[in-house]
């Protein structure tokens, strides 16, 4: 199933599931939003999958504007290592990104105006279902689906320091979605082409199966220091092919249009403007 | 004033407010916790200052124990960046500590077996009043008050990437209290006698003067990236003394008890035990 928040007729974003193309309405089930139908297990598919899906030509936000945390991967495929001239990790990378930068598809990203670096990363998303910590062997039960992140990163300001959250974290800097399809729709989840354009030039063109530490390995490593807890999120880093990295380096600007795409999970398309 | 979260004789966490003594219970005025008083702004507190404070020999927890974000501050005492080997910092180094850590005074810091170099980090912080963009000349209008945090730090775990969240977030890392001390109580936030002593041996010992980025400077900082939120929490950093910089080094070890005083803020005691 795909799951998404669409905003009603008065703009108030709702929990829904997408059938072909129309939602369904998930709030009149009693559901707040998509993070309560996570928090709900079984008993929140279930009800999703039962509702009747009448809702056309739906305007969507993010599919999850409020997951407890998200965790970034930082160097985790050994092309986009390579090019931001760091070492291949022997331990995952882990730092945190702000959830208050997340917005939706078609949602502008607003450059701010302290950074001359802004830059993409196509990221594949998973989003934990059931919490826990010491996950090993049984981590596909504890993902509840998977979506697309760009986590939109300003060179000058997260690489002013040691430490990379802030410069990743400026509002309208987590772009996400369309949706969060589930884990029981994505058959291999290391197996999918991941791909970023702008203006419809190609610039990131991977596949999952590259990555260097997978789903197993960063549940078990990062439930082995801190429980998982349902909606949160790890976005699992990003392929070759981001600004930094390119000869000459390419900063984002206003007016271009950055266009994410992972097999299976759909296309995220977010305009770019100037910001303050 | 002092806002602490009390246990009530069924053992369930209530907000409150400490006069002398004794504690009135903020929770029959409709304040859930404490952070619903931060968010109620001024009302909050005039609300508190009127309560009548009936409740002898109150159990504390942490006064805050779902602040939004912890913004933990980097090498901010020229001492403590001088032993940690790293240069003296030119813009703040923040990083997030995860808040599922945070116990309250008295609480056990539990030592994870999978880590060798547990250390302790004795820290000035800064509780969120009013949110905002932009923080400069009117500061002091954003800060509720202040208490102390041990910025407990798993060394082996925080350097074995650049990235060092992972290793402060492990659960009881964040041991915070025993009070928020309202701003309009410390007349100058720099200017506190900051000590730390394991079992009476007197290991940190510093002041708030000698802290490189100073809570403006943090605010306005953070804020030009990142909206700050009611309740956001600032750690500011750790003096010199702790076990990673000392020689030998010493690491904390079960049966000890971790002491840390800072002038106004009073004392946050926590004993030190073995954990999974």
């Amino acid at each position: 199933m795909k799951f998404v928040t669409y905003l009603d007729t008065n703009g108030k974003p709702r929990p829904g599931v997408m059938k072909e193309d129309k939602v369904a309405d998930l709030s009149s089930l009693g559901f707040e939003d998509v993070l309560s139908i996570i928090r709900a297990g079984k008993a929140g598919i279930e009800k999703a999958a039962a509702a009747p899906a009448t809702i056309e030509n739906a305007k969507l936000a993010a599919p999850l504007a409020n997951p407890p945390r998200i965790f970034g991967i930082g160097l985790n495929y050994h092309d986009h290592a390579i090019e931001s001239n760091m070492a291949i990790p022997k331990t995952p990378v882990v730092f945190m990104k702000l959830a208050c930068g997340i917005i939706g598809p078609g949602q502008a990203i607003e450059l701010p105006s302290i950074s001359t670096q802004p830059d993409y990363e196509a990221e594949f998303a998973i989003v934990i279902g059931k919490g826990g910590r010491n996950i090993t062997d049984n981590w596909r039960d504890h993902i509840f689906g998977y979506t697309i992140l760009n986590d939109v990163s300003a060179r000058d300001v997260q690489l002013a320091t040691s430490q990379w959250t802030l410069g990743k974290s400026f509002p309208t800097f987590a772009p996400m979605g369309p949706a969060i399809v589930t884990a029981d729709e994505i058959a291999d989840p290391h197996a999918l082409d991941v791909k970023l354009e702008i203006d419809g030039e190609l610039l990131q063109n991977s596949n999952t199966r590259e990555l260097i530490f997978k789903a197993p390995e960063l549940l078990r490593y990062i439930s082995s220091i801190t429980p998982l807890e349902p909606g949160d999120i790890i976005s699992t880093g990003t392929p070759a092919g981001v600004g930094l990295g390119r000869t000459p380096q390419r900063w984002l600007k206003p007016g271009e249009t950055v266009a994410i795409e992972i097999a299976g999970l759909g296309r995220l398309v977010n305009p770019v403007v100037a910001g303050v």
